[in-house]
């Protein structure tokens, strides 16, 4: 892990996790990678949600397979998360498929994958197994929970669920709650998914194979919503993908004529190697589900007024899947309830992918926020 | 047809016609429908050009179906483009899939459907057979050329090749050329239905089958892209599908929960149910191709430098397929040519769907436009 201080950890649960579904997973592991050092009173540990694809796999290179990890460019030493003052903690949620329990996994009451019978999780399911992970390590109250996008949900779901535990709450390009186009993009992923042949009712596993055309699609539909219009305007414009030196003059046929078809056929392909179908069904069900709000008839200020964090909320201009009016919702309702609030709305042109990109003011906010952070710890 | 004034054509075209693509069709039927009257100087018809998935049928009660023409609030007597002063032709385009010859009709070199070896048709291509059409009917030069989306490109195409046969150019919330986000959209409905196993590479008939699962899927992601967010929003919100009395919580499945998925699958299903897959991506890649920028190194104002038609643009504000800036793109490129243009950016709820929809404003645009036309014809 070049030079970052990290650890890796497989942990077992063997208390039983009811779920809100009312199903119960019996017992389960987690997949976590921490990085630095937990203080002496345990007050400097940050916890960081993940989003859809991603993993416990935050930060430094993975020796085995080669690759950075997914928000390596926030966090590790003297990045804006530093590693060298806070103790962070990347966890692969449960209904996963990078290590920590989920539908791959042997059903140890069947002892074959669990398949379509592993149970839905949601965002407040997570929050409850990351409560026990702090346990495990000993941590009462988070420096911050910390997540974009779906991440962001757990953030604020730690919020309501635990607001004694969680000292700062860190909100990126998120929301709290699908829209309707939002949820609709989702239905389209797991109708390419569930109508595939290869699916077999989620028990693909058995067959040897898996719905790897219907994982294609759902990834190139998740795909266009996570780039911005403008942003696929300067990427790939109407270029055409030629070889150089063949006309560049159009073919008249199906195959790869633009450079963003070939952009999208591939980010596809390789989503459709390494992702698990039945993990992608659940983890967008638990995305349509999150709504916090749906318990106090819609009031988004009556679902938070228990809060005690203190909030860093981030916006980017030209993210469409959750733009900045949805993160200003959420602004409201906690000056509604009269906490303590920084709001950024960064110009960026990256859509929603900006969370995950090196972008200077988004991490000038985010490094000054945890700076401010740790005089409060010293 | 219900007290409108309308006769069913089907016409034989037996001069071949040579493609864009190089490609030769050498003979072929247009299905048309027409209403009103053409006047004894030939001064006053209008062509309607269809979009992706329309038809001939523009206006009137189709006996058969018992279903309405799709564009009936706009055409028939005394309407905005009235047919007791216009003669007006509605076409179903080559390689559609309403009558007129396409993938689906007997190859008359094998007596089989055409199925993929029916050639790629462009936007030109369809202005070619509809000029012809209007050689047919005795036209020299159309009073008005109109369509939405992919049919005002082809509205847009008439008045650069045929500049002398197109009085009025109509083109309503279109575009000059397909962005980026538009392509992919269009390359993962195209990926859905070629990856569907009953896609047969195109040869399904032959099969007794058809695509059904892609299609679906392509309709679906279609439909996001015709409605707005805030129109989705409005409709359907995060309302969950429920029988009266059923209890209004999650069912946790992957089964209908939403209105949203509801709506999607129903329209889906629809869709796979009248609509022929090799049409889809036959039209489409027509969609993907029209650029008539393209040969003049992306300058707009000269590819539209020998129109001499008059032109009425509409856009609608969110329309986000096609949105207004697209719009004002062509409007800029007409003004550098010193054209007469009427613009009109229509304020209206429902995304680029407006432009099939009733609306005072809208149509109180069209409706003066030809009235004013009218006064010049006589």
């Amino acid at each position: 892990m070049s030079g970052l201080h990290s650890v890796s950890h497989s942990i077992e649960f063997t208390q039983a996790l009811p779920l809100k579904s009312g199903a119960v997973i019996q017992s389960y592991l987690l997949k976590v990678q921490t990085y630095g050092t937990l203080n002496a009173n345990q007050s400097n540990a940050v916890l960081i949600c993940h989003a859809l694809n991603a993993s416990h796999h935050v930060a430094g290179l993975d020796e085995k397979t080669g690759e950075l990890g997914w928000w390596d460019n926030m966090i590790g030493p003297g990045k804006p998360v530093d590693t060298d003052a806070f103790f962070v903690i990347g966890v692969n949620n449960l209904g996963s498929c990078f290590g920590s329990t989920g539908p791959m996994s042997i059903d140890p009451k069947t002892q074959q994958p669990y398949g379509s019978a592993f149970p839905l999780v949601t965002v407040e399911d997570w929050v409850e197994s990351q409560a026990r992970l702090a346990d495990y390590f000993g941590i009462k109250r988070f420096a911050a929970v910390m997540g974009g996008s779906l991440g962001g949900m757990q953030a604020l779901a730690w919020s309501t669920m635990y607001p004694a535990r969680v000292a700062h709450c860190i909100v990126i390009a998120s929301a709290a709650n699908l829209s309707a186009q939002n949820i609709a993009f989702n239905e389209i992923a797991r109708n390419a998914i569930m109508s595939d042949p290869d699916f077999y009712a989620g028990n693909y596993y058995a067959h040897q194979t898996r719905p790897r055309r219907g994982l294609r699609v759902a990834r190139m539909v998740g795909h266009i919503t996570y780039l911005s219009n403008d942003d696929m305007a300067e990427k790939f414009g109407r270029e055409l993908r030629r070889a150089p030196g063949a006309p560049n003059t159009y073919n008249f046929n199906f195959d790869t004529e633009f450079e963003v078809e070939s952009y999208l056929r591939y980010q596809g392909d390789k989503f459709a190697n390494y992702f698990d179908a039945n993990s992608y069904l659940l983890i967008t069900r638990a995305l349509d589900y999150f709504d916090p709000a749906r318990e106090f008839d819609g009031h988004l200020s009556k679902a938070l007024a228990g809060v005690q964090a203190k909030f860093l909320l981030i916006s980017f201009t030209t993210d469409w899947r959750f733009a900045p009016e949805r993160s200003r919702e959420i602004v409201k309702a906690l000056l509604d309830n009269k906490r303590t609030i920084s709001y950024a709305e960064i110009d960026a042109p990256h859509g929603h992918d900006a969370f995950l990109l090196d972008d200077l003011r988004y991490h000038g906010v985010v490094r000054a926020y945890f700076h401010n952070m740790l005089q409060d710890l010293q």
